[in-house]
């Protein structure tokens, strides 16, 4: 009699366990009075992911935007009659000896007084570092067309000019500028590669709150004549890198704080995922939630960048 | 018997009113040549409020394109190398200190020499009024991109100038605008707005027999560097007021006529409408119109802003 | 006996008159050796009129295209700053005072230099007929924009200016083109209109073996102000009327026997087309050839104008 | 007995011989240990001309990029005021006189300076052909559209000038270029050719360790007026030929041994395509490789090319 009501027992405290199991929330807190801490965790934090993801494209559209409005601008000061569109892969196309020698001039003179004209907030790098004309060509030649001869040495040498910024006016940079060095043979010219190092800081990460970047601009202006079919075509390739602004004041600004905020946010995500993370190991040891535990692979791969990003 | 009789009768009555009641106009007419005047009146009416919206839509046809064609003009006279045709949501841009400031003092110039140059019926506003140029600004600080050095106050100021209409040419002119207002920093120049009143009057709509509208343009264009990507996106914006000219005398115009005969023809559909709601009404308190009663609903909605407009 | 055999005869007759009727060409031919000159007169008929309505229509396209390229041309000539294609329905616009009386001379000084700017074959018509300016502006007013003010007479007045070609240069054309007719009041100015003929030859037929085209071209270039938007727009309008050169001596030329053999030509089809009338009229009243008869009709109104033309 | 044994062994020899002739090469090489080779000539046959083929196609896009950069360049150079995309089969229109004459004298001095403005490796032919210049006119003729009068005489005469490349410059030159030749009566004249042959180099192969190409240019631009609608058209056309260069020196170069081992190449695809040919003419004679007989034919056709182009 004991036994079977023990057994009974048993019995109506495994229903009662399974009846529970299967029950959702708001009946357990029906049931039990149980609040569901574990169900309000997890919204919490995929609200919490949520928002960090949004300020973090928000802020990412602040960059994208910003370096491609700055190459547009480096094309129309660098590039001599460029018409603010592209022609197929490359910015523009010369045809005429003057046209080429005036291009190149052009991104010198242009460079020399970038202060004076660029209406972004540009600086040279360092004072080693310039604007670096090189032109590669066949070693030496002769060409008569008209003739049908030709004396080529298929070995390419590299020549290449240094203008650093200050040398950039002076007797020097004349000296430089006037030497042979610009008297292309275009016959055996292959290309002109002129790159130059410039700095520059976004202040439209201030509006949005946030610390300024600064940029190092790596601008490389091609003139390919590869082809000798007596068409130039100019390349402008501009890579950007941002590093950390290493020396800045900032006034009257709430930046401060709102960098504090934002870590606290930050350090909140990343207890909120933690407990997470315990919380559905602990049900995966037992064994009795699979969903958690995708949801937890999930959350461990786009919670940690955002994470990363606050710091 | 005669209560017999008399049941018959009423019965008969009933069956009577209800057969008249399903008649369609025709067959009334024929049934008791009762004239269908509720129905004349209700076709009259919707004649008459088609005819007044049609109107109306020429009328403002006419208003629509006058301002399109006075932002598109205004485009030309005072944007420097504005190609006619907008880029994006801006109108120009400017890749160049020399062209930030020509294009600031060619609107100036454009501004000054107006009546000299405008094709348009334009006059400055009030003689208080004037050209105003504002150029927001970070407080203070220095940039030294090459150094990755930055000490900015975020915290901005906005610098006015005024230019009444008055002082445009002379001393005081000159004196304006050879000051350091116009010595941009574009490191830390947020935007410089340049906004105008003029006026306008728009006479095509005497061709149209009615009377000339008095235009107020409030124009603004917009140098914006707010994000110091060395492109400065030009915006134009142009907001028009139409008002009621003051003082207007037209001769050998058959506008006054016109006038009356457009008031008289509001007045017509004012009566005929006030008559449908007065039948309407009674119908509804008959319970037996709903069609009607919405109709009425319908016929107030739209026949309102068009008596409003006849005055 | 008799009778039977007579029915019989009579009945045969009509089966093979029945038969025969319902015959195909090959088949009456093989019946009856009858040779179908009556097919052969239409698909010879046909063939005619096609060739005359390809020579027409390779005739036409020339015509076509000399008048679009002379319409291109004048636009070139005689607007300023044509871009090469039409805005809208207008050619192009104008929003400045000095553009608008820089246009206006354009034209003037185009039409007076034509003989040594034109490429085509253009000469002025008649001594009477010349350059004629016309302007239609509102009669008298004041307009005060500022103070919302307007005194305005609706009734409109134009004024016009004849310029023959005789006087085109010399002391009275000076005088003309300085005198205040030019001072244009652009708030009361609704159009100034500048109509001109020019007569041209079209020397391309001769390639195609007929007589040249005598061409008189009614151009009219119209400086729409009617909407006082600040925007002028220019209209070109060019009539063409061709008209037979009247007094043309064509030496080494094959024109006149080719004409004649054109002449020839529209002889035969004039001839092929009448025989067919006779025969499809002969089997309507047979009342056995409703299809040739609907041919006839179509060949009467396709065959006509060809016929015309080869006069 | 002995009969009926040697039957069934026919017949054994005979299943063992149909099996084996339907067996794929995997089986037949388990059942005989018989090495598949002629399989193996066919797949390495269809490697080694489609290597050749993909070789062939590499070095005609090279071939066909440089002629049409060449186009391209040489309309900049010689048409003034290309701009970059032809209007439809045209390249440019012409509507003054004073334009037509720029545009014919452009060519000229491009011509005559062509070593100092072209970027391209571009020479004059021969010294007897140069820059001829032929118009094609009516013989004589008068037109006074104003009259409708018109004296013209349909046969054209075409009169023709030579530059040499010798006498580009100094007084027979300038006699030359002054003469009555560039008086142009455009109510008769036709069209003006002007045609000059050019030699270009193209030095790209090189790259893709290739002998050099040397081209011939044969410029054509005609100035059409046959229309006579005011509007001249103007066309370019250049036919390129591709000619052994006779004098070459190339130091420092892989050239040589290339173009050993390309023979080499196409000395064995010569074979294998034999080898090829012979055993599929074997198996057609034999009835029993239809397929291949296919192959064969195929191979023959698209092999032959590529082998002749590696001469």
């Amino acid at each position: 009699m004991m036994a079977q009501s023990d057994l009974d027992l048993k019995e109506m405290a495994l229903k009662e366990d399974l009846k529970f199991y299967f029950m959702n929330p708001c009946e357990k807190y029906r049931a039990r009075r149980q609040i569901p801490w574990k169900l309000a965790l997890q919204i919490l934090k995929i609200l919490m992911v949520t928002t960090q993801l949004v300020f973090f494209g928000l802020s990412n559209q602040l960059v994208v935007s910003f370096k491609e409005e700055n190459t547009v601008a480096f094309k129309h000061l660098f590039l001599k009659g460029y018409s603010g569109t592209d022609e197929d892969d490359y910015s523009c196309s010369i045809y005429t000896q003057q046209d080429a020698y005036d291009s190149i001039f052009y991104v010198i003179n242009q460079y020399r007084n970038l202060k004076n004209i660029s209406l972004g907030t540009l600086g040279y790098e360092h004072e080693e570092s310039g604007l670096k004309i090189c032109k590669q060509q066949y070693k030496r030649g002769t060409m008569l067309p008209s003739n049908d001869t030709l004396n080529i040495d298929v070995s390419t040498e590299t020549e290449c000019i240094l203008l650093k910024p200050k040398e950039l006016t002076g007797k020097k940079a004349e000296l430089k500028l006037n030497s042979s060095f610009f008297n292309l043979e275009f016959y055996r010219l292959i290309q002109v590669e002129i790159s130059f190092k410039l700095k520059g800081i976004a202040l439209q990460t201030i509006h949005a709150r946030e610390l300024p970047d600064c940029y190092a601009f790596q601008n490389t202006i091609t003139f390919n004549n590869r082809a000798h079919s007596g068409k130039i075509k100019v390349y402008f390739d501009s890579d950007t890198d941002i590093q950390e602004c290493k020396d800045w004041h900032i006034f009257n600004s709430v930046l401060q704080k709102n960098t504090q905020y934002i870590l606290v946010f930050d350090g909140f995500v990343i207890l909120s995922c933690l407990a997470s993370l315990i919380l559905c190991t602990r049900s995966i040891v037992l064994s009795s939630c699979p969903v958690v535990a995708f949801e937890l692979f999930f959350t461990s791969l786009v919670g940690w960048p955002c994470s990363v990003r606050g710091r």
